[in-house]
């Protein structure tokens, strides 16, 4: 039996590092570190209002966090994987006592001024931040394994785009300091241990061209989720057009 | 026993006529005829670029309207409920020789340029559009029976801006004709049709309060759908800010 001349399937799978660089290029072009509401906040050139706008929306997103989680380990039968998950929750919840992400969360929303129980309400968050988030708890309850991990992959970004905003928000704002930004400081360790378990997973298991086209498009709906965030926050809060029944500035203010 | 010198329960349905004006407020606040984007499509300020945006991202809300309806017919034990939500998806899919709804807004693509093909592909429309679009279809699969009934009754407003938009499109644009504007010159006599069903239906099945509010809200959801869908295509094609993957002008041109 010869194999030369046997044209490659039109569907043969990539080698894995050249599956990886697919999944990492994902990054390099559209994820919200591009974004200007990003450079905006970074540089200094954020009002309080738009600042407060961030933490109000943003919230949505990461307390929902947990919940996409846990939709996650909802469809995993076995016990490595959900033991390997389960620390994403608790990273982001915590203890009674010491709390997680969320309560560090709060801690920068009180920081710029705002009622920590106005935000934790989830009152005035835009209905395009919440239609966005939803969608991503929706994708990882309802799709394929491979996609549902991947989609969390966005975290292979994160940490460079953390660091940055620790240091601009120390750097040009008053109310940073090591207490309000301790949630980012904290994905700094959290994220990278979050990457190397998921990463190598899914480089490992998609074994179809299919699998991997599927985790490919699952990174890039994750990175759609992100960016679609930032743009109402943009024409809301930057533009000013904010839409009937988001928050208005001044409301939800620390007492 | 008497009566008198009791308060009214909490919860105390409001009367049919007050529950009726409460669902009609919801219009005259936050109906998407207030967006500032119709002002500019109704008195010929839009370029074609963003005729061409707003028809193209419409599409996915238009081609998702009778899934939204087969979603909620397949939650209906009922048959006569189900025999009359049927008109719907025969409104907007037709026959296979004569088309519906759909095939008129293909219809429209045309007659502004685009290639039918392209439009609808899906390929370009904006993720905000989808993450608004199909929190609508999932809201109608998921809630409760008389919140996804009430969800539809944006029709009660609609009459009024389609009849601005024909006038204004014909007024404006030498695209329109009786051909390009046909699917709002169908829906002035098909949105009342199904209002008159639906919203008597809800009036009478809502009984308790908490069912009452659950259909305010129900419609208060559906006016951020779209009003975020407008929210984006002013974001991206207005003021140029279109997200990674979506749309460029100059795309999915008639060939």
């Amino acid at each position: 039996m010869t194999a030369f001349m046997t044209p490659p399937a039109i569907d043969a799978p990539l080698p894995r590092a050249e599956f990886e660089a697919r999944l990492r290029a994902i990054g390099d072009a559209r994820y919200h570190d591009k974004h200007p509401f990003h450079d905006r906040l970074h540089s200094g050139q954020c009002s309080m209002t738009e600042v407060q706008a961030w933490v109000i929306n943003r919230w949505h997103y990461q307390s929902s966090i947990p919940m996409k989680d846990a939709a996650f380990m909802s469809r995993c039968r076995d016990p490595d994987l959900r033991r390997a998950w389960r620390s994403r929750i608790d990273d982001h919840d915590g203890g009674p006592e010491s709390g997680g992400g969320i309560r560090r969360w709060l801690k920068l929303a009180e920081g710029v001024g705002l009622d920590p129980e106005y935000v934790a309400s989830g009152a005035g968050v835009m209905p395009a931040t919440r239609f966005a988030v939803d969608a991503y708890v929706r994708f990882v309850r309802d799709e394929p394994l491979i996609a549902a991990m991947a989609s969390s992959l966005t975290e292979m970004f994160a940490p460079a785009i953390h660091t940055r905003r620790i240091d601009g928000l120390l750097e040009h704002y008053s109310f940073a300091n090591p207490e309000t930004v301790s949630y980012f400081r904290h994905r700094l360790t959290e994220a990278p241990k979050d990457v190397r378990f998921t990463l190598d997973w899914v480089l490992t298991h998609a074994v179809t061209r299919a699998d991997q086209e599927a985790a490919i498009a699952a990174l890039t709906f994750k990175t759609d989720v992100l960016w679609a965030q930032l743009d109402a926050l943009w024409n809301g809060y930057v533009e000013g057009r904010i839409p009937p029944g988001a928050w208005q500035p001044g409301e939800g203010q620390a007492r």
